[in-house]
């Protein structure tokens, strides 16, 4: 498996180009959606060669096999070669599906990633997963494939507005909380908007690449970057069916750290005022929210679906102390209700 | 990349069985069509542990993205995990399909494939090209992939008609003529109901492999496997859509193996008599049929569209001489009517 070369750098339009010139692409297509469109591709379109552009809707929901269609006629519209390289110019979902589509599209062409908001930077441009949601299950269709090059440039942050930044820095917090406790105690006494985001996005970055490189296709440690996703995800596919209390990734992830906290907690992991650290620092960042009983009842079953499971069990990453993650750890329907009670119950 | 076992023996109960017991499979899927699960799965039925079938409807027609949504659903239904085995029970459309939906569950299941037609057995289960057809274009959507096996056992064979049978006897013959004049001149002078189907699939196989081996991704050798195939492929598209018409694979194959002698011998590749010899030979085992003028200036554009093109020039695999292949000769449209006239002109 090769892995991708990381730029991260206040300057994509050297990065960006040195890498153009170093290659013989005969197209370029740059996927864009109508935000990184209007926001985004400005601040490239100045020094990029010949292209042109893919653009398609923005949001999760779009994140399906119906805008894959879109894409994959639009690569053919444009007799888009092998020699080709395709641009994801966006979040998670550009860059998600754009990645599964050129690694599909005549068995796979060359894309390179360049995420625009922090949870794609810390996030979705490093790892090698690409895919799409189907039938309502996250990433339930897709493939591993590194792209040739990440492009991270913190300028498109200034983008994004607060609560899409917040959601990036979810996973900010949570690779802190599975491999660094340093960092923890650094992030703790910062404020949002007094970081350095060069230097968090490279630190973020380090821990996922190391965690990914020792074992690229999931079979072990790589589940630790799991932590918080199992009911994380479950929130957030539950909401996505309901407009007006759709949660943006980060969101979701931030509810499912703390319920997840919680179960390491009583699992004796951690203490109790461990798990109390994580709740209070998480809820000074993110809104909270309260799940209803039906809805609780709604989301555990989709937990089964997670890939993480085997055998039908359900299989969490969880935290063996602030600071490092364990994996396949067994939990129960009850203790995952549990979970979200105790989420309701803090304020 | 891992390469696959292949199993060539005539007792699948044996090598099937071995294998199964040497996995741990959470779950057991079997793709099959309305003709293999009624002539071929009786033949595993007896001895298979716990499984379920997941059907679709046979043809290459059905070899589209709406076939692997319902693929894709059968397996979201059942629940399979990560630790399932999907069989792919059937021709090339199975295999290619099958493994494409295996492939891109989850990101991933392993598959193994049991190819119950000839060419399936000596070509499309070797190689890991999987993927399916879109918007008239062959196997534009899809991946490299390997399956965990292979099982071939020539006693599938005879659940094919003769057309069938014929069909992939054309891969035979391209395997032969890129790769192994000796072999070319036994199969010359042998009847096709005489033939020990065992040895000449294994025969097909190792040239396959070796091909496939030195250059997994078709950067290079691998390409001269495509002989036959940049306007066999075009006539097998066009014509997919003409419901009479409508061509098996190896019986578009055979045409573009004699087009394309005859544009090698044009570029002096190889000689008048030696094209002659291919074309009288290949029309001794395929019906000859006549291309209408009108039908070839269709049929000529739809090879603009071969994955193997760069930079919009057509780009061919031809004969070097009878039993070696070359790639990457840059052929005119002009051409390519010779060549389809050529092949008209001949009795």
């Amino acid at each position: 498996m090769s892995l991708s070369k990381i730029f991260i750098e206040n300057n994509i339009e050297k990065t960006l180009t040195e890498f153009l010139n170093a290659h013989q692409f005969s197209q370029i297509a740059i996927i864009v959606d109508e935000n990184t469109k209007e926001f985004c591709y400005p601040l490239l379109k100045g020094f990029l060669p010949t292209h042109f552009l893919i653009s398609v809707k923005s949001g999760e929901v779009e994140k399906n096999l119906n805008t894959c269609t879109h894409i994959w006629n639009e690569m053919t519209a444009h007799a888009l070669d092998r020699k080709s390289l395709v641009i994801n110019l966006g979040g998670g979902v550009i860059g998600d599906m754009g990645g599964f589509c050129a690694s599909t599209y005549k068995r796979g062409v060359a894309f390179v990633q360049i995420p625009t908001t922090l949870l794609s930077m810390v996030d979705a441009s490093v790892g090698g997963k690409l895919g799409i949601d189907f039938e309502g299950f996250k990433n339930h269709i897709g493939v591993f494939n590194h792209p040739l090059a990440v492009f991270i440039d913190p300028i498109f942050l200034k983008t994004l507005d607060s609560r899409e930044l917040r959601s990036g820095f979810a996973e900010v917090i949570k690779h802190s909380l599975i491999a660094d406790y340093e960092h923890w105690k650094f992030l703790k006494i910062k404020d949002l908007s007094s970081l350095d985001w060069l230097s968090v996005i490279k630190h973020s970055i380090n821990i996922k690449s190391a965690v990914v490189d020792q074992d690229p296709n999931e079979n072990g440690l790589r589940k630790i970057l799991n932590f918080g996703h199992t009911i994380g995800h479950a929130i957030e596919s539950h909401f996505l069916e309901i407009p007006n209390k759709r949660l943006l990734h980060g969101e979701a992830i931030a509810i499912g750290m703390i319920a997840e906290a919680w179960i390491a907690m009583k699992k004796g992991f951690i203490t109790t005022d461990e798990c109390k650290e994580i709740s209070n620092y998480i809820l000074t960042t993110f809104e909270k929210l309260h799940i209803e009983n039906d809805e609780i009842k709604q989301i555990i079953p989709l937990t089964l679906q997670d890939k993480k499971n085997q055998n039908g069990e359900v299989q969490f990453a969880l935290l063996e102390a602030i600071g490092r993650g364990n994996y396949e750890q067994g939990v129960s329907e009850k203790e995952m209700i549990e979970a979200l009670n105790y989420y309701n119950s803090i304020n």
